[in-house]
């Protein structure tokens, strides 16, 4: 942040404000004070009977690596109804019986990760303008190790291990970046 | 928006991008999109014997009503992280056992609650600066007439609803104004 989105000023501030206790950019010409919060990003282990729909992505980062149907939630809409987005923009796939099924804090990113559970409606889908290719998957077609995101492999990971007891659950945990920049899963 | 933060541009234009598909705040002088994304509002239901800790407001919105403490979740923090310092900073009573209650979709907002059961450590609690009072109450003394928002009506609700069925679960839903400005609340 250069300049005062609100009055031009250039002479912006990073200081913790008055009745505050966190550093933000701050005007002191008009006074505004700019907040940034965490952002929501939102998508489905999306089902049609014993596959998953996997997506190969075709935009940066991580271009040509297989994810799960996510992607950052917009403004005016449910945590449901840009999950579904997503995996239709994603996957051209619609989907129904989404349930929440994994919610995973990435604090050294700001993000919270919010999965669902879903049906695809009819088993069709196809590549959307993010992804170079979609594929329902068995569990062992899964590419583990060209995987997307360390939040996706975790998610995968409690999808199938709940698959095999026979029933599904909420689960809550956070994924991290230690002081050497490897990756700490918790689970909660 | 009026200004380009980035490079101080006044031309600012309201428009869809290309590939996008929303308007966005764009510069077209340098280039940048400006995304805006929906909020994360975390606190907690916190739990003290039977009764419940409620938070008179000191600040704006709705300054005199009661509340349970809840705020927006900060950069590199995590949920749970997030709603014990707002209950800390409201109320200075501190929390364990935080276990996730409420996820509520309120889009005309851009906002979702994720509210938690928890309990306050030793039962100390004291007005923050963000509260007039603070106190322990019992499911007879909520000001039902007298709350901030309906997320914190509906929130209570659930709450004393599970208590009376002896079992807590997660509830999710949406609250939505309608064209009348008439709240609408869902459970999902």
């Amino acid at each position: 942040m250069k300049f005062c989105s609100s009055c031009g000023s250039s002479d912006i501030e990073h200081k913790i404000p008055e009745g505050d206790n966190r550093l933000r950019h701050c005007c002191p010409r008009c006074g505004m004070v700019f907040y940034e919060n965490p952002k929501i990003v939102t998508g489905c282990v999306a089902q049609w009977q014993d596959k998953i729909l996997m997506c190969k992505r075709a935009i940066e980062p991580r271009v040509g690596t297989w994810t799960l149907p996510a992607g950052f939630m917009e403004n005016h809409e449910t945590l449901q109804e840009a999950a579904a987005r997503e995996t239709f923009e994603e996957a051209t796939a619609r989907t129904s019986n989404l349930e929440l099924f994994a919610i995973y804090n990435l604090p050294h990113i700001s993000q919270v990760y919010v999965m669902f559970k879903a049906d695809v409606l009819d088993g069709e889908a196809s590549s959307g303008i993010e992804s170079l290719e979609t594929e329902f998957m068995d569990e062992s077609d899964i590419p583990w190790s060209d995987l997307s995101f360390p939040i996706m492999t975790e998610t995968l990971k409690l999808y199938f291990e709940d698959r095999k007891h026979g029933e599904f659950s909420l689960h809550t945990g956070e994924i991290m970046r230690d002081h050497e920049r490897a990756i700490q899963i918790t689970r909660y």
